[in-house]
C-alpha cells in the first residue's frame, strides 16, 4: 500500500528546495509539534518544514507566496498562547526553525552572542557560563524554549525587573519578511537613528509580520554574588513597601521580587513534601527577593543585604525574614517558588490568568478583584502570586470542586477569565503580560483592547503581510 | 491698507477651531519658526497652529485631513537634520507643540513623570530634581528642546552609555494620528503582550507617523555622589582599553566616556581662554570619564574611582589622569568637552557628521578613514570626538582655509559627505546616530540605507498615513 501523501506542487518543489532533512509529511515526525505543550490547542499542516538557513528559508516563504500557503512559525513548541499551532484546515506549513540551532559568535569583551533562532535558552545560557557571561533572562520551559521564540513573544520571567523583557536584550535582528526579503540587522549599533526601529516592531510580533531568524543579543558579567531574602509580610501593601524599601536601598543589585499567598505555601507542602519553606510561621504573604551583583566590593552584598534587612524589620515592612546562606540554600528559596505553578494545578481545575496592571496598583487590585470574584462565582477561589516588581501576577482561579471537569473550563472558566480581564482593563492593566496573545487571547483582545492600538496594529499588518500568510488567525 | 493675510476655508475653519491664541498667519509670529535654528534649512507655512491639548490637535488632524493641508510638528525647533521646518511650497501648517507645555504628574515613589509634548528639557530637569530626582538625558539645547521633539527624535546625548536614548526613558506616550485618532497608551505598564509596541514604532518617527501630545518618563534618584575623570592616552584603542577597563570595574556607575583629540583641547584653549585643561602635557587624545551613584556606600564612589585609575595607569592604559575634587571641577572638566563643537565650528567652515559605528570598530574606523579623507580631499582636515562609549563619534571635515565659503560646503562638502556615509556604510555604521535624517539626510538615506529597511520603513508609513499629511519631505 502506498502510504505517501497526497503531493501537490507546492510540496514537490519545497521538498527540491529543503530536500529530506528540510521537509516531511510522515505523521510521526509532524505529528508532535500539531498539539501545543499544554494540550489546549491541536491543528493539522501540510507538511513539516525545517530550513537549514535564512537563506533557504527566504526561498521557502517565496514560495509560500507563489502558492498562497500559510505558514505557522514555531521554535520550541513551549508558548502559553497557542501562537506556534495552526489551525484545524490542514492547509498551513508548520515551519520548524529549530534546525537553525547555531551560536554563531560570542565576544566576550563586548558582551554579546549572536545566534540562530532556533537556540535553546538552556544552550545559551551555558554558552554565556563558559565566557564567564550570562543572559539574563530566565523561564521554566528554558530547556526547550528557543531564542526565536522568546524573541517572538518578548518573553519575560523573573528577571525584568531588573533587565527587562526579551525586548530590551535584543541588540540586532535578522528576519525573513512576508514576501521572501530578508532584514538583516545583525550589527549592533549603541546609536542608530534613521528612522524608526523596525527591530521593535518584529519582537513581539508573534511571527505575522515576520520569522525571526537569527539575533545578537546582551550579555552580562556573571554573577558574582548573590544572596536570596524570603520575607513574611502582612499583606500585599506592605510587600510594594517592602520593594519600594529595597529599591532604594538597592537599586540596580535588586533582581527579583515574587510574591505568593500563604495558600500557595500550603500547596507547595503538600505538592512537594522535602520542600522546607524558609520561614516556620505562617503570613498572610510570603516574598522572595532575589540581589545579585557582579563584583565584590569592600562591603560584601551579603553585609549590604543583611543593613537593608534589618532596616525593613525595625520599620516593621516585614514580620520575619530569612537570607539564603549559601547557593544551595538560594536554589532551595527558589524551587519553593517555581513549583507553585504546579502546586496550584495539583489543587484542581482552574482557570489561570497571566495580566498586569501598573505596579503600585497591584496589591490593590488583587485585594479589591479577589473578592469580587469569588462572591460572583461562589465556590472558587481567587489566588494570585508572581512577579510583583513587574505589576505581573499570575492570578488563578480554582474551581469550586477537585471534580470539575472540562464542562466547567467551558462554561465558568470562560465567564470567570471574561470577568478577570474586564476589571484588568478597567484598571488600566494588560489581558497579557507576559504569555502574548497567539490563538488563546485573540477574541479577548478584539474586544477589550484600544480601538486606535487594533486600528494601527492591523494597518501595520495588512502593509507588512498583505496577503495575511504568516501565522494567520494569531495576534491580530 | 489691509494686512490680513488671504483668507481660505481652511484658515477660516481652523481659526475658528484654534481661536486667537491657537492660530496666526502673522509673519511676525510666523517667521522665527521657519528656518531651523542652525540656519541651514528655511520653508513658508500657511499658518502657525498652537493647539491647547490633544483633543484639539486630533480636530485640527481631521480638518488638515478633509482639507488635505500638511503638517509639519515642531518642538524647540532645535533640530539638527531639518525635520521641523516646512518646504519652501507654503501649503504646509506649521504646528507648534509648545502650547502644551504642562507637567502633569510626578510619581516620586514609582519613579515617573507624566508630561506634555511642548515641555522644555530644562524644565524637565528642574522639575524632577524638586522630587530629589533626575530624569538622565541632557543635551546642548536642553533650554529649548522639548520632550515631544526628543522622543520623536530619539534624541541621545552622553548619558545613553548607561541609560539609552530617549527610547529607554519613554514608558507611556499619547500622539494624534494622522487620521486625527489619539493613540493613548500613558499608563506605563512594566510588562504588556498585547502585540507588537506601537510606543516604539512611534518614538523615533521624526512626526512622520504620529504627533507626540505627551509621555510618561522614567526618572531615577538624584545623584548622591559624582566623580569626572580627565586621562590622556596614547589612541583611541588605548581609549577603548580604557573603556573596558572602566566597565569592568564600575559596571553600572559608569555614566559617560567622552573622547576629544589634542588639536580639539587646542581649538578649547583659542576659544574659550578662560578654559584650564585638567591636564597640562599633550596627549594625543583626551578622555573624559564619568561616574556617578545615587547612594553612598561603605566606600565611597571617589575611593573606587581612585582605585580603578590606580589599576589603569599601573596597567598602562592611560598616560595620566586627574579627577575632579569637587561638583565645580567636575563642572569645569565637563565644560571643555562641551566647548569642542563650537570652538571646532571656530576654527573655520567644516562638514560635520553625526555617524556611528559598533563601538568596538571605532577606533580602526577613525585611524582608518581620517588620513583616506585627508588625502582624498587635500588641505582638509578631519577630526573626530564624542561618545566613544556609544560608538558615535562627531566626525568634522575642516575647509583646507577659513575663507572658504558656502560655494565649498555645496561643492566639496557635499562630496566629503557622501564618500564618509560611505565608509561608514561600509562599516556597518549609521548615517545618522542621534541627530535623525529630517530632510538633511532623507536622500542620503535613500542612497545608502538597506532596500529592505527602506522597503519596510515605507510600508508603514503609508499604512499609518496613507494621505502622506506628516511632516511630508521628511525621513522616508
Amino acid at each position: 500500500m502506498d502510504t505517501a501523501p497526497p503531493a501537490s506542487p507546492f510540496l514537490d518543489e519545497a521538498a527540491a528546495l529543503l530536500g529530506p532533512r528540510g521537509l516531511t509529511t510522515d505523521p510521526e515526525l509532524v505529528g508532535p509539534w500539531l498539539t501545543d505543550w499544554r494540550g489546549r490547542y491541536s491543528g493539522k499542516a501540510c507538511a513539516l518544514a525545517s530550513p537549514a538557513d535564512a537563506a533557504e528559508l527566504s526561498a521557502l516563504v517565496r514560495l509560500c507566496v507563489d502558492h498562497g500557503v500559510p505558514i505557522v512559525p514555531q521554535g520550541g513548541n513551549s508558548g502559553m498562547s497557542g501562537g506556534a499551532t495552526p489551525d484545524a484546515s490542514g492547509t498551513a506549513l508548520l515551519l520548524s526553525l529549530r534546525r537553525m540551532n547555531a551560536i554563531r559568535a560570542i565576544d566576550g569583551e563586548a558582551r554579546r552572542v549572536t545566534c540562530e533562532a532556533g537556540v535553546i535558552l538552556q544552550t545559551l545560557h551555558e554558552a554565556a557560563a563558559a565566557h564567564d557571561l550570562r543572559f539574563p533572562l530566565t523561564l521554566g520551559g528554558k530547556g526547550s524554549a528557543t531564542v526565536g521564540g522568546l524573541i517572538s513573544t518578548n518573553a519575560g520571567g523573573s528577571q525584568v525587573l531588573r533587565h527587562g523583557s526579551m525586548r530590551a536584550l535584543v541588540l540586532g535582528l535578522e528576519a525573513v519578511l512576508a514576501d521572501g526579503q530578508i532584514f538583516s540587522q545583525l550589527t549592533p549599533l549603541k546609536k542608530d537613528n534613521r528612522g524608526f526601529d523596525l527591530k521593535q516592531l518584529l519582537i513581539g510580533s508573534e511571527g505575522t509580520l515576520g520569522i525571526v531568524t537569527a539575533a545578537t543579543l546582551r550579555l552580562l558579567p556573571a554573577v558574582a554574588e548573590r544572596v536570596v531574602i524570603w520575607a513574611g509580610v502582612s499583606s500585599l501593601h506592605a510587600a510594594r513597601a517592602l520593594l519600594l524599601h529595597c529599591e532604594g536601598m538597592e537599586g540596580e543589585a535588586l533582581e527579583g521580587f515574587e510574591v505568593m499567598p500563604q495558600a500557595s505555601i500550603d500547596a507547595v507542602r503538600e505538592h512537594l513534601p522535602t520542600a522546607r519553606p524558609p520561614l516556620a510561621g505562617r503570613h498572610p504573604w510570603h516574598v522572595l527577593v532575589e540581589v545579585v551583583s557582579d563584583r565584590s566590593g569592600a562591603e560584601t552584598l551579603r553585609e549590604r543585604c543583611e543593613t537593608m534587612m534589618a532596616a525593613a524589620l525595625e520599620a516593621d515592612l516585614v514580620e520575619n525574614a530569612a537570607m539564603s546562606a549559601s547557593d544551595a540554600q538560594a536554589e532551595a528559596f527558589w524551587l519553593i517558588r517555581e513549583t507553585v505553578p504546579a502546586a496550584e494545578r495539583a489543587r484542581g481545575p482552574a482557570v489561570q490568568h497571566d495580566i498586569s496592571v501598573p505596579v503600585e496598583a497591584m496589591p490593590a487590585f488583587v485585594e479589591t478583584t479577589a473578592p469580587m470574584i469569588e462572591a460572583e462565582f461562589p465556590g472558587t477561589e481567587a489566588i494570585a502570586f508572581g512577579h510583583l516588581g513587574d505589576g505581573n501576577v499570575h492570578y488563578h482561579v480554582i474551581a469550586p470542586s477537585v471534580t470539575d471537569g472540562p464542562g466547567w473550563q467551558a462554561r465558568d472558566g470562560k465567564a470567570i477569565s471574561r470577568r478577570v480581564h474586564d476589571l484588568v482593563t478597567e484598571w488600566g492593566g494588560s489581558i497579557s503580560a507576559e504569555h502574548g496573545i497567539g490563538q488563546l487571547k485573540r477574541d479577548e483582545l478584539a474586544r477589550l483592547g484600544d480601538p486606535v492600538a487594533l486600528h494601527m496594529l492591523r494597518a501595520v499588518k495588512r502593509a507588512l503581510d498583505p496577503a495575511g500568510l504568516l501565522n494567520p488567525g494569531k495576534l491580530v
